[in-house]
């Protein structure tokens, strides 16, 4: 599996305000899953999450992750990202959920009340599907 | 986190051929993921993998999985369901990889070749996002 640099075709999908899925691993050792917002920024990938989330301790605990974007347009291309949290910071602010809100809503982040976490991830390895194949190789027309 | 049985608008969710993700963890304790066909049948998820998949390994020695389904018409609304694979058979025929490719593409699946595997994953617990917010507690209006 790749490494980065990514390539300027995966960079581009990347900086698209996509649908994405950030997997952690919970502390009894079983995946996390859910829906998120992030923006590519500086060659790492940024998150920001609610200071009260569960998965705040998960990857406190435990800070691999794996990050995948689906190409909004068409989610036969999508990129799995693996890495890890690098560095949490409390988003003072909202800064960086605003610059979140703007890419995917055009808008500031309505809720001003509730603090958040800012996640970098670094990326250590990378997967690319484009029309139902891995660029590393043939091996099937479905994703996955 | 709330246990089967899953309420009704979700399991309308999960009857629509969507983009889904899937997280498992791989044989290091690092979180994987990838995009994935799936079907919810019989109370459980199908999932269909080529049989040459390294995540075949990872599910044969832990089977925890997350698998995060995103509505295809509004990605806001999501569930993310946590469960085990409780079976691994050879797709004789392709039996179940047609059924997907007939759910997703409106045809049979054109490889041949391949030989896959079906999985079948029970759901533990889940979580459901509508419109920003957690069925389970209003706390932020971005996913995650």
């Amino acid at each position: 599996m790749p490494e980065p640099p990514l390539p300027a075709e995966v960079e581009a999908l990347l900086r698209k305000p996509n649908p994405a899925v950030v997997a952690s691993i919970r502390q009894d050792g079983t995946p996390h899953a859910v829906a998120t917002w992030y923006e590519w920024r500086g060659g790492r990938i940024l998150l920001s999450m609610d200071k009260s989330r569960a998965r705040l301790r998960f990857i406190r605990a435990n800070p691999a992750v794996a990050i995948t974007v689906l190409d909004g347009d068409d989610w036969y291309r999508s990129v799995s990202l693996f890495g890890r949290v690098v560095e949490l910071c409390d988003d003072e602010g909202l800064a960086d959920i605003d610059a979140l809100a703007q890419r995917y809503l055009a808008t500031p982040y309505p809720d001003r009340a509730h603090p958040r976490v800012t996640a970098w991830v670094d990326i250590d390895r990378w997967s690319f599907w484009n029309s139902y194949r891995e660029t590393e190789g043939l091996d099937g027309v479905a994703p996955s």
